[in-house]
């Protein structure tokens, strides 16, 4: 870790390949279209590590990372986010390039986006399973109806099916509780779709999120998957139960700055601005932005025991350490802690350092 | 706003000028010297309002966003983060063009250095006056002078005297309160430069929160001031009573997504890669991610009663209503929002867009 002086984002390259097979494996394994998030890695050079694993369709969350990852040569995006109307014209540039799918949960939105669009849109709605962040609520029939009729009015526009995140499964712990999640919320999708699969027998059902898809044994009950977060996986996802430990693909470097023993304390140069805010609670019950790893060169393995992420501030980070290792650390050393969210520390970071140097970039918006 | 597509961080000139003026003017009044913390706003073209308003020597928190600012012609900064020694190369190259000073508060960290450097550094020993973050305990004058000795047997270091932040200022509520803290940790580093000031006549006590420097009278027991938030300010800082509604000088504009009238809540355009994640309590004890504000043009004037920031996913987040308004907005309408935190707001947008239209860019590490 010579090379390193400042917080740097590290990614194993042989866990997150790992991770991508399993998953489009696992996909295989049930016949069921892939078509990954890539919100969390946001970065063409990761993508063809999707591609050599046969993906040939994407999730994005914004109109702007599509556009990045068409230009990348991806020919199939999904933008999995409530349609925002202001971007037609973002929306006929892209979809006059790419096969473009949005997302809709308003028939206004329908109304005034059928009279601008001038290329073929498929139009996936949303439906709230159970989570009740955005989408239509599953058994409010009449609002879905409306807005299919909506959909399949207007030239140009292609009603695709429904498609839901279960974020919930974020709130469980451990593979019983995930299952639970899923399940309620895949056989409320499977039952919507069969309601409606009489009028359209091409509709899909498609679920995304990472803990689901990651402890789920099988995807009978729907067509399409798109996780996001499991290409790199997090210390959430180890607390849930999504992932081990050893799974977990990125972890940042993080130079120690001062040492304060009487509390066991490290402060680190790597802080909000670096990791972002995000934060889980630990087996212990403890609120953490990371857990510290056993650090092996530009590699990781196992989690350091108690040694925790617990505060934040804008470059500053608190390090807490049990007292046989206070003393461990000096101002110089790096310390390499996975966090609590990867897909936001990505975001924040904009590049991956790999193990064997290459500097990884991201999309910028 | 009809060229606003996607969420944006729109910048009142005019108020932030004034906050600036109001800071420079208090600094005069009291005769300290005013170095205020560009982390904030990261802008040169910022920076150079400040200029206009007499500031001819700045803080910011790490080395790179020195670079940064000395490029822009600052030739006097302060790195008011405990010192990062893997950085000496870069230290070596802005020390040979510009007055730099760090912040030390390890022995061993000065140690390295002294083999390292080639220029005049001035250095600050940072003390704890109570927040418990980082530097050395106030009255723990043994390592306090070590780190003196060390400072001062090192050919071209000179020792510039004592730097505190009272961060804990952000746990009060009210002038009293914050004054209180001030108080406490300004006499706190008087009494520590009384002290030393018979071997080191030139040493300076230097102070920063924003919530302390809005609220004081003067700055008597102090020789220098480092504020930052002031130059926005955001909703915490309303909530702490550091200023008032109408003295926050950005604010996002966001797309709405969709309306849930059943539940008093829109889905905005608007994540934590957009805001942060960082959140206040606000007077009704809700966790907030900022306030609703009365939107006038690509200006606002006043808090929207009852109108909050609830809930921040990647790229979602979730308003909640009161009543009567919940049917006052539809999808693409922008609502105006002014943030929890303005600092790590604008990290993440890197672009301030003025009320004239004019894009204002920011630093980028």
């Amino acid at each position: 870790m010579n090379n390193i002086t400042v917080p740097t984002l590290l990614l194993d390259e042989q866990k997150c390949r790992a991770n991508i097979r399993f998953m489009a494996e696992k996909a295989a394994a049930s016949s069921v279209s892939f078509r990954p998030h890539f919100k969390t890695h946001q970065s063409a050079a990761i993508g063809e590590w999707f591609r050599e694993a046969g993906v040939n369709k994407i999730t994005v969350s914004s109109f702007r990372m599509a556009e990045y990852f068409a230009e990348a040569g991806w020919t199939d995006i999904l933008v999995a986010f409530p349609v925002n109307i202001l971007e037609w014209e973002r929306i006929n540039l892209l979809s006059g390039k790419i096969r473009l799918s949005i997302l809709a949960e308003e028939e206004e939105g329908i109304s005034f986006l059928s009279q601008k669009i001038q290329n073929e849109l498929n139009v996936y709605i949303k439906i709230d399973a159970g989570y009740h962040r955005s989408g239509i609520y599953f058994n409010d029939h009449k609002s879905i109806s409306r807005v299919i009729g909506s959909i399949k009015q207007t030239a140009n526009m292609t009603f695709a099916g429904f498609l839901t995140h279960a974020g919930n499964s974020y709130k469980a712990r451990g593979k019983d509780e995930v299952l639970r999640v899923h399940n309620e919320s895949t056989s409320r999708m499977a039952s919507l779709a069969e309601k409606y699969r009489t009028g359209n027998p091409q509709l899909i059902v498609s679920v995304g999120d990472t803990p689901s898809c990651s402890l789920a044994g099988n995807f009978r009950m729907v067509d399409e998957i798109r996780p996001g977060n499991f290409v790199f996986y997090d210390y959430t996802q180890v607390v849930i139960g999504s992932c081990k430990a050893e799974n977990v693909a990125v972890a940042m470097a993080c130079p120690v700055v001062s040492v304060h023993p009487g509390r066991n304390e490290l402060v680190i140069y790597g802080g909000s601005i670096h990791f972002a805010k995000d934060s889980v609670v630990n087996r212990d019950g403890r609120v953490v932005h990371g857990a510290v790893v056993n650090s092996d060169g530009m590699l990781w393995n196992g989690i350091t025991e108690g040694a925790w992420l617990t505060k934040l501030s804008q470059e500053h980070g608190i390090v807490e350490l049990p007292d046989n290792l206070v003393n461990a650390y000096k101002p110089g050393d790096i310390i390499t802690i996975i966090p609590a969210h990867s897909c936001t520390t990505a975001n924040l970071m904009k590049e991956y350092l790999t193990s064997d140097g290459t500097m990884i970039s991201c999309f910028t918006f």
